[in-house]
């Protein structure tokens, strides 16, 4: 790893994973990473999916300033239906300069573009849009090779998991993408203007993703660590990013960003919307709110969250709940509808929303602004009102070929989380479904990015398409970096296990590679397999820090004197000598020999080191 | 919090926890903690279980050489079936001193019994044979008043929950537990040599309950580090607590721990057997664990993992596993096996075993010896052989009166969770259930307390009645005191997700005061009424950290300029405006006042605070 800095003093973390290299597959150049473990192991090196862009290539040129190159950029342009126009001019607004006072912005991008797309005058660019027609685009030919992994090489094995009735295809084809995205059951967030995009889908049937969110502060040197925190996320696994910038510089810190991201970016345009009107809700119109759509539009934000299901009538709903409105998107709308005692605008306009969306191919997320924000107002009238209302505006938007997702909760306990998933399949039309976890308990302020990833895994195994990350921070304070990259592992992992419930053709390769490496104290394969190498290293290195043990077979909980691998290869052993199957046989003498190695490495590396207890597995 | 010293040297955490006081309720006294909130939300203080034991009450005497006050001293001996006898010679060997090295030893315990305590013959002194005779013992009514907490207050109030068949009381009697421990469906471990022990039970129509695992080191100095990390286990949540040692000195290490323990101990005693004949499986007899049995059942062990379901013909089964054995106990056993050629002398002699049981009352904690140790080999022959075993030793211990817990896995997929829970019911007649996690994924290591975590929420839900933690550290090395808390704090949290999801009648009421608290910023409330307040506060901190800022009506997140909660009041003034239910009405210019207050607050602390971001829910 290498800080490197541009000339704005933006630094962001480079170089390869630990122990992984970057591949690119097929004709589109797909970037995988593959972990090559041990020769002596005579295992092939495992693919796993990698969303961290240019930033884990050696080969690749990093300058934050200049952004990335643009992937799709011919692509987008060889379909013959965008032209360019001219950018919308940025105001002062936009970047929540409304007094006199402009101090404290941030640099504007260096490299910003003057011509931006859009759809020819009654072209709709949507993904959805090409598949309905039958058209197989690169993006999807992209989205198939890139999930794919390792289900060459499981072909023909028996599937193992229970799947909820999801479709998952032993082996995914451009053809077989197509078709998910035409029905609506996969999205490929992807605006015109966000050509450096990689890529990728969002599916019931395709692996569980997740999301990291960031977002700017008001002091100038913050985009500085925004755009560390977007490549920092990325680099650990989140598949899109959504910059949730409040407050002042809105636009330049949301330019940065994009620029300089190979996972698509999303959005919630109503906070923008609202500094332009000084934070006054009752003050928002239909003109600055369309107007900040295609502010964000032309500079290549591919999701929307829109509230558009918060409808004055539900808006008492709420009343009787023990934590109200939480979502804050929901209450400006809920406020907006009070003040006027009018329906929301979001609701009325929604069709005129559409058309802008349809013109970038900006996917929707219907934000679910009635979300439960505890236990005790799970699944309650509030919550599944606005919910049919979200599976209304689906089939609105679909009528327009424009991509749609929804958002679900948030806080439910886990008895009432299935009910969360087959509701959304049956009143939304398999559409995929996003959730913030939800959090399976109020009670543990400080970790709820393992109350949400309870809940995160059950519902990604239930059949929820993308997992939206909680930090430890969560309900307390603004996540650092750290907290940051244990929000993205964990929800990884989160969404790993569910793709395992799921029984995902090819997702048990990881599991295997690793528990072999662990069985075999292969201790370098083990990290290197691992989400974060880093950290697994770091931890072994607390109790055992001498290279040798890094090859010693055996660890610190047991020490070398009992090793359950030595006692399994008599077994194995054993099994023979009765003619019963043993796969991976190992000679008794070749184990005893091993052994004694073994026990010199331990007594080289201090046999104070023999006790373990605690950390091993309980007895 | 304080650090005391004992004479020699070793330090615990004492002092309450964080907003909470101890109390003690009932004619038995039965400790508990009570989180009182702020005077002005008018909220009634909230009753939480508590296993800290004295050293959380400002007004006990710690003094760790001498041991804690024997609560149970009087009950055991006023059933009258009890004599002293002396206690069993410690030997050498019982320490690892084999050889003529004896240096490195711990200091043996200052306040050791010469004489203890063991059933009369022909009596039986467990909790199980009293429950069969009718018997309520002051054990059974201590558990009750513990169990019920906040269950008065919602007297009445309509059940929410999902609990697969358990039979959860609206009120738990006395008559009841009686009735639970008679029938095999609750345990009490409660050693008549331990009095020092608070009652607690384990069974399925309980409060999920969880264990950490401790062990000490070959290093003498860390007896003191073991004792620390036994009362810092309780200090978070510990139910039970199991002494892991192995190497030296376990005898001596297990005295310092027991006579300071308020929570039931287990061990694996196979462990010190090994120790004993030099750390040669093979060597092992039953005359050696006959005699470790009676040593650790005088110091007073509640509870012994016995691995007795490993038996010869299971042992090839392992053999074409991909992590084969990774029970240090199964192992053991295995490598027994094999080399005698001959059926486990733990199934052999286990009536035999179980006569001693009942002579102290330790509960058996029938060991999964064949438990996977990967996602590949979960829920496979070996697995459930052994189990089907282990059901056939449940009843014949239980034809002795002899209390049983089964032990579970391990690595298990979420989709294969539930089987070993319905089979484990169905196979073992309702027998507690104890489980090790599961883990759901095995690509994670540095954060397997979370990936255990997902499956132990779930498998509590389903039915189990103990879970086993696991730290960050699992896999990779030994977890310090940092990691102990962590893996406590991860399982309560999981623990208390399971009851939620059961419906426990009371288990709701924290998570509700908490979010109440949330939602009317009385943040020290919501620090307080946290699993861990410590944590909570300082993540607030590093944000907000003016003192001001723990009484600000609004957050880091959304700052006071837009706040969810003022948006919340609306809807209420709104609600009741068209006569509709509003419980808790707050006037809109008794809001204002407010937020104008808080707006005065903000700017006190700084205004580069307000911007929020990536902390905050999705939205």
């Amino acid at each position: 790893m290498a800080d490197l800095n541009s000339k704005l003093e933006i630094g962001v973390t480079t170089g390869p994973i630990r122990g992984s290299k970057k591949i690119h597959v097929g004709p589109l150049g797909v970037k995988m990473r593959e972990i090559h473990l041990e020769p002596s192991s005579g295992e092939a090196p495992v693919r796993v999916y990698d969303t961290s862009g240019p930033y884990t290539d050696p080969d690749a040129v990093i300058d934050i300033a200049a952004g990335l190159p643009e992937l799709r950029r011919e692509w987008i342009r060889g379909r013959g239906d965008v032209e360019e126009v001219t950018q919308r001019e940025v105001k002062p607004e936009d970047n929540g300069q409304l007094g006199p006072d402009r101090s404290g912005g941030v640099p504007p991008f260096p490299n910003v573009r003057r011509q931006v797309l859009r759809a020819r005058a009654g072209a709709n660019v949507s993904q959805m849009h090409y598949a309905r027609r039958g058209i197989v685009t690169p993006e999807m030919e992209y989205v198939a090779t890139r999930e794919n992994l390792g289900r060459e090489q499981v072909r023909g094995l028996i599937r193992d998991g229970q799947d909820w009735g999801a479709a998952i295809p032993d082996y995914v084809t451009p053809e077989w993408v197509r078709d998910e995205v035409a029905r609506g059951r996969a999205i490929i967030p992807s605006n015109i203007n966000h050509p450096e995009s990689e890529p990728m889908a969002i599916g019931r049937n395709f692996l569980v993703k997740i999301n990291a969110n960031i977002g700017n502060s008001a002091v100038a040197s913050d985009v500085a660590n925004e755009v560390d925190k977007m490549v920092w996320s990325i680099r650990w696994g989140a598949d899109t990013v959504m910059d949730l910038s409040t407050g002042r510089n809105i636009h330049d810190t949301r330019e940065w960003i994009i620029r300089n991201s190979p996972v698509p970016i999303g959005t919630v345009p109503i906070y923008q919307a609202l500094e332009k009107v000084g934070g006054v809700a009752e003050d928002l119109t239909w003109e600055v709110f369309r107007d900040t759509l295609i502010e964000q539009a032309e500079q290549g934000v591919d999701y929307f969250t829109i509230h558009a299901g918060v409808r004055l009538p539900y808006v008492p709903l709420a009343a009787k709940r023990v934590t109200g409105i939480v979502s804050r998107g929901g209450s400006i709308m809920a406020k907006w509808c009070l003040a006027h005692h009018k329906e929301s605008f979001l609701y009325e306009r929604f069709d005129e929303i559409t058309e802008i969306m349809k013109a970038y191919d900006i996917a929707y997320s219907l934000g679910d602004g009635l979300r439960p924000g505890s236990i005790a107002d799970a699944n309650d009238e509030a919550q599944f009102a606005e919910l049919y209302t979200l599976g209304e505006l689906t089939k609105r938007a679909w009528q327009q070929d424009v991509q749609v997702m929804i958002e679900g909760p948030g806080h439910v306990p886990m008895h009432k989380i299935k009910e969360n998933m087959d509701k959304q399949l049956a009143v939304c039309g398999e559409a995929p479904f996003y959730t913030l976890g939800p959090l399976v308990t109020d009670i543990a302020p400080g970790y709820d990015h393992i109350t949400s990833g309870i809940g995160a895994a059950m519902i990604g195994w239930f059949g929820t398409a993308m997992l939206c990350y909680v930090t430890p921070k969560e309900h307390l304070g603004l996540p650092d970096r750290d907290d940051v990259k244990v929000g993205v592992v964990t929800y990884k992992l989160a969404a790993h296990a569910a793709d395992l419930a799921k029984g995902h053709p090819a997702s048990k390769v990881r599991d295997d590679a690793l528990s072999k490496a662990r069985f075999e104290f292969r201790w370098r394969d083990q990290f290197n397999l691992s989400l974060d190498p880093d950290t697994a290293e770091q931890y072994h290195d607390q109790t055992l820090p001498a290279e040798g043990a890094k090859t010693a077979h055996f660890c610190s909980m047991c020490g070398p004197k009992f090793c359950s691998m030595k006692i399994s290869q008599e077994v194995r052993e054993f099994a023979r000598l009765q003619n019963q199957d043993s796969d991976t046989f190992v000679a008794a003498e070749e184990a005893e020999a091993g052994m004694a190695q073994m026990s010199k490495v331990y007594d080289e590396t201090g046999r104070e080191l023999y006790m373990g207890a605690g950390d091993r597995e309980r007895d």
